[in-house]
């Protein structure tokens, strides 16, 4: 059946709910649990009802459209919220491409045999408390001190920003017992990056989302004058720093090739012009699609850091703030999104995601697929966060193809 | 005539001092025109008095102590400023020895045929608009917008600070014409570095004072999401400010040795753990005694900076934030100051200072001697900073026979 999607309607969509939250440089701003997040789900709600599904809101927050079937639900979707001063495609894209092939099958009563359900995960950017907040509420994965004692990334308490809210803390930890059974979860997105757009292919076949992990590093070594201490004397904590930088960057790029390894985050301390650095505090994040490369740059570039502190006179520490592991998808949503890919005549290539999706957290209940489709200069997180038109409406094209294939 | 300090009751006075403005943790906490610095000025202005000298304060708050005669006049002192959290010799160890010193030749009635005259200067620490308002306003060298238009390093404008004090805009930048005719200044000052320590000398006689430059500086790249930008498409600001550091700091050390070259603050934007730095801004200084290696280092870093901005694809740029000049000690200073040291049977040795003092605003005006003291561990600016009181007699001492030596 050659269903396709209506890509005015879905751009028409998608452009309303961009200008929820939207400051006048074109940011959009709509950290879960903001006034702005709220209108959005306002919005979607309304959307899902005009739709004809049925809505449903978990404890977390999570908004539903349910077209009910018998068995196990086939599900599609991502999330609303932004990061500060983001774009108005990063998660928005895919939940209104599932709006749009939902309501694409219900229009052309395509006949389909399992529940088909859209998702918009709570707080997938992490300012609440840790990335994916609603996914891995679905999944019951959720820590309950992290929710019951947890502060937000601008320093509040997370039940302090609660209490502002319909949501509570035991709603939150109970909302995986309200899930359906699913069967499968699908995922369009933009890349975030720049290889789609470089080569030329307008859809992205996800086969790998990488794991990361967050550490805060120090090195720390001895304050001083700078005008009095010779530089020969100094155990200046930032050139620790600088040295380690290089050395670990340089270490990924040739003996891991395909990972990433950044400092985001740097603060030296005390912090003046003309005081030595005695403290560099430091966030490290780095990045694989590989368990076996993840654990060997773990262990690789804390060997590196211990070296150059012992080598410069300072001592090294870190504590893991957040580590996500790899996720394989599964070949038979792969190989399932290329036929379908064929099918359309649309140009693919798989691909590794380097970024983080809700994706990653369903793959731990159910078999999952990814759709990615360019960023136009690789910008995300950003107001010049942008996508072809054209592109977005192949991506919803295989969403759709795809859940026609997996609902019947 | 063979006069010495009362060191018990220089001591006294010190240890008196040093209790305003001190927390429970020992740090001193004086910053001009705090309610500690206003405190500690009423105990020197009493002091003064008590000693019998002529008291007098000029428009910028410098306050003086003169024994009057005939001709031009040889001052000593310090400041009795401290930066915030600091410790309780830097500056007042000059003071309450030069006071101590002026005290004790009055006592003895030795002969002396020019005027005496004790100085604190305000704001040694620069916690108001920059360095040395006091000596500089002394000597007739603020601009006028800063004194005006200045913030403090605080961030307050620096004219709301003044209303809360009897001083004002105008009387600080007139403060010069209240000023004496200057013979020669003398200054005792911690070395707030290690080397006196680890020579095991108890006097350093300064020959040179280091100039400096101080420079606000970025390296700007692109940001990016570092989950999905390939190391090798990356513009990281922050990689471009470690090369810098890494390579600036080696050249400095093998190609000017004794200058010195310090990053003691960065800031990486936007500063997230996820987020390529597109932007890092830090401060830069370097000092040398040196007039000429100041100005190649100059010149060199910032073509080392240019160069790794333009292999790493970022730019640089910088602006002048302060800058002083090299001092060089009048020869005839030094010898006196070792003779006189060698008839007290001192060891001294001749040193460079790479802090900056008073005595090198004082040089425009007239000549000008140092004497340093060991400063345990070489630790200044902080609460842990400390000397020897045997030291400490030792360069009042000689203090006391340099200033007779230039009165007589």
């Amino acid at each position: 059946m050659d269903i396709r999607v209506n890509i005015e309607r879905l751009k028409k969509d998608l452009e309303e709910l961009g200008r929820i939250g939207r400051d006048e440089h074109g940011g959009v701003s709509r950290p879960s649990f903001s006034p702005a997040d709220f209108e959005a789900r306002a919005w979607l709600k309304k959307k899902i009802e005009e739709a004809g599904f049925c809505y449903r809101q978990d404890g977390a927050g999570n908004q539903f459209g349910r077209v009910e079937c018998a068995g196990k639900t086939v599900m599609a979707g991502s999330h609303i919220d932004t990061v500060p001063n983001g774009g108005m495609f990063d998660g928005a894209a895919g939940v209104v491409a599932a709006l749009e092939a939902v309501r694409r099958i219900l229009e052309e009563k395509a006949s389909i045999s399992r529940p088909l359900e859209l998702a918009a995960f709570t707080d997938e950017e992490g300012n609440l408390v840790g990335d994916f907040l609603g996914s891995r509420a679905f999944l019951g994965l959720l820590d309950e001190s992290e929710i019951r004692n947890g502060r937000t990334s601008f320093g509040m308490p997370f039940r302090d920003v609660l209490k502002r809210t319909e949501f509570t803390a035991d709603g939150i930890l109970a909302a995986y017992k309200q899930r359906p059974e699913v069967e499968a979860y699908l995922e369009l997105h933009i890349e975030q990056g720049p290889v789609l757009e470089e080569e030329g292919v307008p859809i992205g076949i996800v086969e790998r989302i990488a794991g990361k992990h967050y550490r805060q590093c120090a090195f720390v070594g001895e304050s001083g004058h700078a005008g009095t201490t010779p530089l020969e004397l100094r155990r200046d904590a930032f050139l620790g720093l600088a040295d380690f930088a290089l050395k670990a960057t340089q270490h990924v790029a040739t003996k891991h090739y395909g990972s990433m390894l950044t400092i985001g985050q740097a603060a030296l301390h005390p912090g003046s012009f003309s005081v030595i650095p005695g403290r560099a505090d430091f966030t490290l994040e780095f990045r694989s699609a590989s368990p076996e490369a993840l654990g060997a740059i773990e262990k690789e570039v804390f060997a590196l850091a211990e070296d150059v502190a012992s080598t410069r006179g300072l001592t090294f520490a870190s504590r893991i703030v957040d580590k996500t592991a790899p996720v394989t998808i599964a070949p038979r949503m792969v190989n399932l999104m290329e036929e379908e890919c064929r099918s359309l005549g649309y140009p693919s290539m798989r691909m590794t995601s380097g970024a983080g999706h809700d994706a990653q957290i369903l793959a731990g209940a159910c078999d999952v697929g990814m759709i990615f489709i360019p960023s136009l200069d690789g910008i995300s997180h950003a107001p010049g966060e942008r996508v072809e038109w054209d592109d977005l409406e192949k991506g919803a094209n295989l969403l759709l193809r795809t859940l026609i294939r997996l609902a019947s």
